[in-house]
């Protein structure tokens, strides 16, 4: 049997709940499909404050490092909003994990399953028979880490000030992404900019357009930020893959997210060159349900699907395991989050949930 | 009877045609209110680079210097977009425009009307009576202006940059403009930002935060702009002010103009300190139905509403504009875009709207 080790980060929140159904379904897929997941835990954002005073404890990263992937949960909670910015849990733990593991490719689907397009904020006529978006977000780069950054001078006369910056080859290499998803999926890239006012999109643009020559089967287009946050409201089946920097996929990712009404049901993945990723839900920690056991497990699910397939080479284990959420929902099982007292539907907890999706592997 | 100079900037697309009615608006409020509104008619955007060579010509720069406001229609088409981006008319004009007449403040409210829920791609649930959010975007500031900024190096060597900054005294006129403009409203400002990345918004947040300790009777939240993206999308009513630095307010303000549905209704202004402001709709010139006189002409109308507020201190014809317009669609008149076939609607052009908000008034 191959055996892979897995970095296992639950976080806080609700994360320790719906990493445990992750665990057991990752499980399951191993017994099926002859695969050892060696999973060694860790403390990551609040929980890593508390136990060993940082929310990327220095345990931490030596055990992501003798990983092959990173399994992450959520992390951040009312009991650290007080911290300053760099300390918090979810820019303490994320930002220096992207920079460390050099994680410079984030898919964030968003989709609306057929089942669910009753949780989507938007008219039925806009979303009828559900809509499938893949964000590729540039993660390393641009105004999240490029320097300068910082505020100067003292009093009235302090500025602030951050810098966004793109290379060659930066860019080069997410539009390599962006195209090579397109080609498994709906042959379209939208390429979202300001080129009519930023000299990074500038040179984003005629980048991305270079790389297309190579990718001739795939469509591109290019859209401005403002307008792609407007199209994405007013018909979100015209894209399939949204290609952006690091800020606006930050947006748009949620956005889209956010269209779907299904936060509790899309994965992500961030990753590196190579084989490395990590893994993690869209949504957030929830610390408002943590601990009643009620949490929706499918998003930590599916991004373990997402590791199978990036990390692991098990393309077929990772279709199964979205083939097995696609039936519980069919079947009607719904946590608390995406029920909707409709006839057919049964109310489960988290566990019940994880035990839906493993019967039906 | 007051005289006031107005520079009509009509510029490209449906512009010239719904100017013509904001003009004869204008006229109507005049006899009404005693007002002389004396017109100077200048080319802008494509237009202006057909009759003189530049999307922003000296000659209309110095008709925009010598009078009290700028009314301008809307610019951009096909015939343009092959153009260098400095050089195309949307980005030649209004950003020259903004810097040189120091229009720091825009003013994009986001109104359903409740006759028009419809047209939203938002469920009814969702937008139930309709939402009115007020987005104040900095418009002189931040990446948009701040330099460094360009493409430097050759070939796959280069980089291209753009610097965000903010000093103290830019984010507190922005922001008591927001402060006030809640006051006379719903009495809340969000601000956003994007503090647990960016320097610039840590400077944002704090400046904020002081200023806001002079409007005591004005709450003050604050919301990561990601989460404002969704915030916007899952529940617009619990936003009142939107606060936002000159990108993040691209952005924001075009959704939140979406989630209405009734782009061609929404006008904007951009103000100067003191008096002088430029106000324009927000949608864009729409070439294809473009000299076929039937484009909505209310957001330009709504605009020229903006213009008798703030710069010519006539609130009460403001006021009466906004009644009639309200009162119009009430009587069910709509054009093309805004038509639903429903009983009691009627089917009117650019000209008809315009007719029917003068008898109203
Ligand atoms: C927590 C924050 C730094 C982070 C980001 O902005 O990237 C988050 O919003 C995300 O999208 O993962
Ligand atoms: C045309 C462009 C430069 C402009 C902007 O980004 O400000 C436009 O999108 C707007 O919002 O007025």
């Amino acid at each position: 049997a191959k055996t892979f080790k897995i970095a296992v980060l639950p976080g806080d929140g609700i994360g320790p709940e719906v990493m445990a159904e992750a665990i057991r379904v990752l499980d399951a897929i191993g017994r099926k499909y002859d695969a050892v997941f060696d999973g060694t835990f860790a403390n990551v954002g609040g929980a890593g404050i508390d136990h060993e005073g940082k929310a990327l404890p220095q345990t931490t990263i030596d055990i992501c490092k003798a990983s092959d992937a990173i399994l992450f949960g959520s992390v951040g909670g009312p009991k650290w909003e007080s911290l300053p910015p760099d300390e918090q849990p979810e820019r303490g733990a994320l930002l220096p994990l992207r920079k460390i593991f050099g994680l410079y490719a984030n898919l964030r689907p968003a989709i609306i399953f057929p089942s669910l397009t009753g949780a989507s904020s938007l008219k039925e006529e806009v979303i009828s028979g559900g809509f499938n978006v893949l964000v590729i977000r540039e993660l390393t780069g641009g105004i999240y880490f490029a320097q300068p950054k910082g505020i100067e001078g003292q009093g009235r006369e302090r500025v602030g000030f951050d810098t966004m910056r793109y290379s060659v080859p930066e860019i080069e290499r997410i539009t390599h992404v962006a195209f090579q998803a397109a080609r498994k999926r709906g042959k379209k890239v939208c390429s979202i900019d300001k080129a009519n006012v930023l000299s990074s999109s500038v040179l984003w643009r005629e980048v991305v357009t270079a790389i297309a020559k190579e990718y001739p089967d795939v469509e591109l287009s290019h859209m401005y930020v403002d307008n792609a946050a407007m199209q994405l409201v007013r018909w979100p089946k015209q894209f399939d893959v949204i290609l952006c920097e690091n800020m606006f996929g930050d947006i748009l990712s949620d956005e889209a997210a956010m269209l779907t009404g299904s936060l509790g049901m899309l994965p992500s993945a961030s990753l590196a060159e190579g084989t490395f990723g990590m893994y993690e839900p869209s949504g957030g920690s929830a610390p408002d349900i943590a601990g009643q056991g009620i949490a929706n497990p499918i998003a930590q699910i599916l991004s373990a699907g997402m590791m199978l397939k990036f990390s692991c080479g098990m393309v077929e284990a990772a279709d199964a395991i979205d083939t097995a959420v696609a039936t519980v929902l069919e079947q009607g099982y719904r946590t608390r989050d995406i029920f909707q007292n409709k006839p057919g539907e049964k109310l489960v907890n988290t566990k019940e949930m994880g035990d839906a999706i493993i019967a039906a592997l």
